[in-house]
């Protein structure tokens, strides 16, 4: 398994803060997708969305721990590495930080099985596969 | 045009709230969504599902005024009605009141093109534009 | 620990869809607090607006397995139930379910830690923990 | 009035296409927010969350014309302007094009009130007013 880890920086946003003050915790499954886009465009070198004309990567399961709160306009930290690879599925591990500080603020993890265009699980393609093992 | 509005009844979620305590302003489009969904239902007499699997309706334009905040759990009331409708293009108008006390919170439009599964511009079915018309 | 079972029915939005046609996983944890207000409600009898105004029950973990997707205006029945309850801490399970044909969608959990007005870690007032514990 | 125009960078999120294969309408409201806060960074000169810990700046309005959809993982270039500033008010115009071919995909604006941090509304403080009116 690689051990290639991807970051993409982004910004909390207010529209995902809440009530609290903070960042609302659905939304740090959104920033790992933006990590797990950036993944496939650096690693397996081609535009995620031309992949995913022709391929779905389902949810088949997602978890998060939650260290520490952010707030409004903090800028983040996301990585993602690929954690399992199999012949119809794959795991990516994420970790959230502050930039600032390096605080560590949550980690997570997802689950996906490969579905073809009509939505039936499918081997991972052999190139794609092969740069995501590295 | 047909004078018929149709409401539907939804409490402000805590994943819509801001780091002001109130709901965050884009999600009042959503509601009206919400509300437009439910005068396919109940005045075209056909599941919203079905017409959109044939049909699109993206929106040209879209526009809200806000004059008072909600806040989470408040239970709203969302009203739609068809303002303008012609061969290929309907406009909607929404009201948001809080439903304890009738105040009112929003008001807003929608400008929506027809458009066949291809993403062609298209005419309204003619059924659906009769039962639209009122 | 209390057994009850308290129940919600949503339609899943337009929004809440993606490009594959159906609702984005991120939205079922919003789901599951829809169900988590809906059971402090119910059991705590009182409006979650007022116990949130003075305590927050931030997440530290949260987890969704997804079985089977759904799809725009598609009726769900998302239920909740007190899995874990501890002096400062509460953990809820949640299943979602559509309504049509009861298959279950996915299922899922949430982990709170109890803070106070100012974000300290604090015991969950003895009237609410009664309430939960059933 | 400053001419001055602050742009943003940002890549359509999987979360933020709906069924139809696009992104969602309300995420360019989302999107007119990033590039408003960016204008405060770089006009005002100070960080967007500090000057919102004491003021807010809640919508009156809003509203888009979309004259293009955007996709899953096109880049966009948001841009912000001043188009009106008042004692107590401010206007804002959005410009949202995909990077590659600058086609422009929608217009906007939003207007805001001026609140202190007990939601009265209140003057704009001088200096942000004159760093934005340029």
């Amino acid at each position: 398994m690689s051990d290639r880890r991807i970051e993409v920086a982004l910004r909390v946003r207010y529209a995902e803060t809440d009530a609290l003050g903070v960042a609302y915790h659905s939304n740090y499954f959104i920033w790992f997708e933006v990590a797990r886009s950036e993944y496939f465009r650096v690693v397996v070198g081609e535009s995620p969305a031309e992949f995913f004309q022709h391929y779905g990567m389902p949810l088949t399961e997602a978890s998060a721990r939650f260290f520490k709160p952010c707030r409004y306009d903090d800028l983040l930290i996301v990585t993602a590495r690929v954690s399992d690879l199999r012949s119809r599925s794959i795991e990516f591990e994420y970790e959230v930080r502050r930039k600032e500080d390096q605080v560590l603020l949550a980690i997570g993890h997802t689950s996906h099985l490969c579905v073809d265009s009509e939505g039936k699980p499918c081997r991972i393609p052999v190139l794609v596969r092969e740069a995501l093992a590295g």
